[in-house]
């Protein structure tokens, strides 16, 4: 049943973060060029009457080597319970995968000007989805004060 | 820059659903088995104090060769307009991966219950999330008619 499955990435970002820094993405604005030797431009024929995209990246600055399954505090903060890697966000994690929902501010040929994408210049962008408000979570939601904590600073720093 | 990345699924998901039905996932109860040759079950701990996951996903039953990159009218309805697969959530993408905000209704070991998760039996799992609602959309959304239409009876159908 387990089989490894092989992904291309569909394009890369541009970002003018070089770094992997924990917060204040919000107001970042990059691109994500699409891969014109595999793609024509009428891949995003129409995405631009939605006002958000979901981008599904890679990770690829970690080494997965190293990623450490066992669970552990958030960020190393001890005042935040030990958590597994499923449990959170972090970028050490299996398959290495982020996603994000961002702003699509517009869409020019392969170019795709994005706001609030929390990814590093180079990362490889695996697939984009329209954002549709009936994918958000039906009923509810209910997460745990810690993961509240720590996105706090994530978009906008209290300055 | 266009390296292949390799990923192997962290787990599978356990449907009463075999085939990929166009709608009403909504009450869909399924499960997902995190491969328990590769992971202790504490790579799950914490997470049942939220009460959604994002769960990424494989649609392995999709023939890559048949990825159609021309622009089309979302489920051949023609009274919507012809958009590229970026602009689109249908299966058939480059990739292949799906991805689902869904009820976590419990975890026991390596077992999760979801609920709303429109993912067939024996569907390879990549990555889970915990949702936390600092990653929704910041700002206001927007899209296009037809796609809510589509949506209309996605998780819910009017009986």
């Amino acid at each position: 049943m387990t089989t490894a499955i092989e992904m291309t990435p569909i394009g890369h970002v541009h970002s003018p973060r070089n770094e992997a820094i924990d917060d204040d993405w919000g107001a970042v604005e990059s691109t994500i060029e699409i891969d014109a030797e595999r793609f024509g431009s009428e891949v995003l024929e129409g995405l631009d009457a939605f006002s958000h995209i979901e981008v599904v990246f890679c990770f690829d600055r970690v080494d997965e080597s190293k990623i450490n399954l066992g669970s552990r505090h958030p960020r190393n903060n001890e005042a935040w319970p030990r958590v597994g890697i499923f449990a959170q966000r972090a970028k050490g994690r299996p398959n290495r995968i982020g996603l994000t929902t961002c702003e699509l501010i517009g869409v020019d040929g392969h170019v795709l000007m994005v706001r609030g994408l929390d990814a590093i210049e180079g990362t490889p962008v695996l697939d984009l989805k329209p954002y549709m408000t009936e994918f958000a979570p039906r009923g509810e939601t209910r997460q745990p004060a810690w993961s509240s904590e720590l996105m706090a600073g994530y978009w906008v720093l209290d300055q």
